[in-house]
């Protein structure tokens, strides 16, 4: 991407749908919104195949978007996209999210960008705008 | 299930396969292999569609599987399938597993069943045994 | 306490200093400053006890503490001590805390007051206002 | 230490008792037990200074127990003290230790040991054996 401006939406959803993400995690069919200083805020559809039998959104694709969106807050935060790698990430899991609501919103923040770990934080609320899921996790720079 | 028999790796692989997990999950194509006192074992193939563009197994992938044993590993120690919710999983995630590497192994125990709340740990080991991830997590039963 | 108006400062500064702490947790000597909606603030003083041969705060206090507001902060929004225990407790270190910067400050919050599980998050900063500390937690309602 | 030997518990209990921790962790009074392959196994005295109201061990001194027991048996995984600072830990609580129980027994285990991260696993238990808490951490090595 053009180093000379700032990573936008457009570039960061570009990332998104790139192979730099493994197929089955690009079916989440994440949305970048917007990003603002150190937040990012994506919407992720409250889609059929990620309902479980007890009709909400299952814990496996909360946990599958606060890491994807994270990637993406770091690569803003870096200016793009630089290799990385999850070394711990914690989810609690708050309220469920109904399986007929539609959208959930992703904001994932850096909390601190170090020389070679990044510390974040992932919130994840459903559409009445109450806190679902939240994350906190650490990156490793290679 | 019945009841009257403890729970076998075939009544979990049926577990497994029905939609008390989400269509996406399933499709992890995980496959119960044994269960041994409080350890559960499954196979988690290294499918290219779980595989990123750094070559390896998706973080988000091993923490979906990892949660997934989990819910087998309490119906196991339940003698069957209860409505359960997880409560926080935390994953660290120690190697990368290689996207030709065939397959991982899971392994899942039940550490604390108490009335409400159950704790448990998953171990996730590559193809020459290694560790890969290691999780703790908290559940509730309904 | 008097249960006919809200809890305040003093009332939460006479919980922290009695017995309900152990009394090796009762010498952090945090100081309860202000509670305000869902946050409640607390100084640590950074004394030399608790500083160790890096000439850095230790994490052990650091946890200490964001264990003990948690308890204060669950207090507040419940109007009042309820014999509670900690489920489980993630905290990410970001950055060293001085050993001669004086005092940290702590701000816990109440994510979610569930009929018997609490969520919440503990921040703690530096003399500088920087983030040094985040934790994650969560508490049952005896 | 004689870098010509392998350590034992004798330089790791002179380790703990030394300025490297803080004088108020140092207040555990730890005692380094055995070392075995990977596994440190170490006693918590279960003194009433750490006895909370409710009777029980209190939740802070585990934590800060299971960090100490990590610092020092990635020291004996190093061949000796390195300077290190935790990145995470997570504590699960599965059980209290009752006020009265004499004395907890800690295993800390390394994981992993990265050229910069180490990861690992720290498990408490009560006077019967029985699993109390169980924590997970990763360390940078600076």
């Amino acid at each position: 991407m053009d180093t000379a401006r700032p990573i936008d939406t457009a570039d960061l959803q570009a990332l998104l749908d790139s192979d730099l993400f493994a197929a089955w995690v690009r079916e989440l069919a994440l949305r970048v919104d917007t990003i603002d200083g150190g937040a990012l805020t994506l919407t992720l559809p409250v889609a059929p195949r990620h309902v479980h039998g007890g009709g909400v959104l299952c814990g496996q694709t909360l946990m599958a978007a606060a890491d994807t969106a994270m990637v993406l807050a770091i690569s803003a935060a870096l200016g793009g996209f630089r290799p990385m790698t999850t070394v711990q990430l914690q989810t609690s899991f708050l309220r469920p999210v109904a399986g007929d609501s539609g959208a959930a919103v992703i904001t994932a923040r850096v909390l601190r960008k170090g020389k070679s770990l990044v510390f974040g934080e992932i919130e994840i609320t459903d559409a009445r705008g109450q806190l679902a899921a939240h994350a906190t996790t650490t990156y490793a720079l290679l």
